[in-house]
């Protein structure tokens, strides 16, 4: 089993107010690519430019992410450049450059068109559409997307949402998308647009599941530091498609665990920059945290130790 | 067992999105009472103005409300008149007429002064404490509070808040106490101020418990329709503080289980105008929905059906 993300690799400069770094490595499809990781194989297809330096690649390829969709061009790598105040739950950017992350065209290389599972990262909707036009029969396809693509490309967002079956989105972006304040009737109207699984992140209030008519609460995990937000949406995706690519047969509650190990990455990835928390992990650390959010839930025993 | 409550009794006018009320019933402790009464006894201190409606009175003394603590003094009752607009999150205050609730002094029936349990509604802290002084060794004592004692009485709150065991506070409130911003760090803040158990509320986030260093998540549940969400807090508060009550051994679990009774009278209290809803809640339905809060945060079973 093995999973395809295409999606933004970016140089990102973040200030919070517990730090800063300039350039580090950044974007979707990393922050996706390496929390996936841990559970199946990856195949990464993004574009940077010939000044990306050449010990992220190998980094990403020593955790064993597949690199060879990763396209070197002529031209200046995406980036980012955000602040977060003390809330962190909103980045301030302060300038995007997109570069040569403007004209990606993702061309899919033969070997990864069988891929079992796909996850668009977010990335223009008519692109989006494209990828999919190049592989083979997935088995479970799943987008993310944004505000700008909502109100800019409404129509080509839906074409895509009616050939997914899992979308990811913000609870503003459900609710714009949507038209709905409330939340329940937005993953309904979201859902008759093609999707059989909406994602609703809520970011430290945790992720909703709706499947059909069914719903599941995801909290977040509760740090008493929250270091840095980038990349959280991200590796919440990688840690859900992976533990899903993972577990073969999509029985009852899978898709629930799902949600529960993308809470478990993004909550190690907020925990410092860039992907350097979440590269650190080990598989004890990831089920020492499920059982921890067994316990933050079930509420027939015992509480959990935070401090 | 029984529950003591101080608080207001009022007469609150409330635009929604979806309707109006003209001075329905309405207050701390009317909300509190008729969400704990389904769990245990409970014993009401309050002030009305001669204006007050005797239909009101009989309408709490029918539920099972011990009203022989209302006290009927000249003058016009409390009223409140708010707004809420679609996000329901929070309420537009246009007028606020304390009338005989300015100068509310509670005095507790001596037939009262032996309750198992005390909840100090939203007042004044030198009253809460004025309260706790008249009652011999409760087993059990909560309190309320909100921003503006948080601000205009700091020090009289932490003297109220060195005598109770649990306090409930938004997280916005629980923010303001600690100074932090970090949940987490400002509820360890306020643990140290006395209480063993904080519990935050966060509207339709749902809920956070707090006790000693150790945290549990409560989902708010998820409802298509919020008809009005005055009085959630107290009902909640009235769910959690009878639930406790009705539950003689505080064993491990019981706090956790006391959330999610709290989160359904919440749930079912912001279902309709005043208490209308609640009030006419069977404990059929109230068990019913926590077998729908079990499976909505339990991920390694099935889903619950929300239509």
């Amino acid at each position: 089993m093995s999973i395809l993300v295409v999606g933004s690799v970016a140089l990102d400069t973040i200030r919070t107010p517990f730090g800063y770094v300039c350039e580090a490595l950044g974007g979707s499809a990393v922050y996706f690519s390496v929390a996936a990781r841990f559970f199946t194989d990856v195949h990464l297809v993004a574009v940077v430019g010939r000044d990306f330096p050449d010990e992220h690649v190998r980094f990403l390829e020593n955790r064993g992410v597949d690199m060879k969709g990763l396209k070197k061009v002529d031209g200046k790598t995406f980036r980012w450049e955000g602040e977060y105040l003390f809330d962190l739950n909103e980045a301030k950017t302060i300038r995007t450059e997109l570069n040569v992350f403007q004209d990606f065209r993702p061309v899919i290389p033969e070997e990864y068109r069988h891929a079992d599972h796909v996850f668009l990262a977010n990335i223009d909707p008519e692109l989006q559409l494209e990828v999919l036009k190049q592989v083979k029969n997935p088995s479970l396809v799943a987008c993310d997307t944004m505000n700008y693509w909502i109100r800019g490309k409404p129509q080509e967002l839906k074409n895509t949402l009616k050939t997914v079956d899992i979308v990811f989105l913000n609870e503003q972006e459900a609710r714009e998308l949507a038209g709905e304040a409330n939340l329940i009737k937005a993953a309904k109207y979201i859902h008759a647009l093609g999707p059989s699984v909406v994602v609703i992140k809520r970011g430290e209030y945790g992720a909703l599941l709706f499947q059909n008519e069914k719903i599941f609460w995801a909290p977040a995990y509760p740090l008493e530091t929250i270091f840095d937000p980038t990349g959280a949406g991200d590796s919440f995706a990688g840690g859900f498609m992976g533990y899903l690519c993972r577990d073969r047969h999509i029985e009852k509650g899978t898709y629930k665990k799902g949600i529960v190990y993308g809470s478990i990455m993004a909550s190690f990835n907020v925990e410092d920059f860039s992907v350097r928390r979440i590269a650190s992990v080990t598989f004890a650390d990831i089920e020492r945290r499920y059982q921890e959010f067994k316990n933050l839930t079930s509420f027939e025993d015992i509480l959990i130790q935070v401090s």
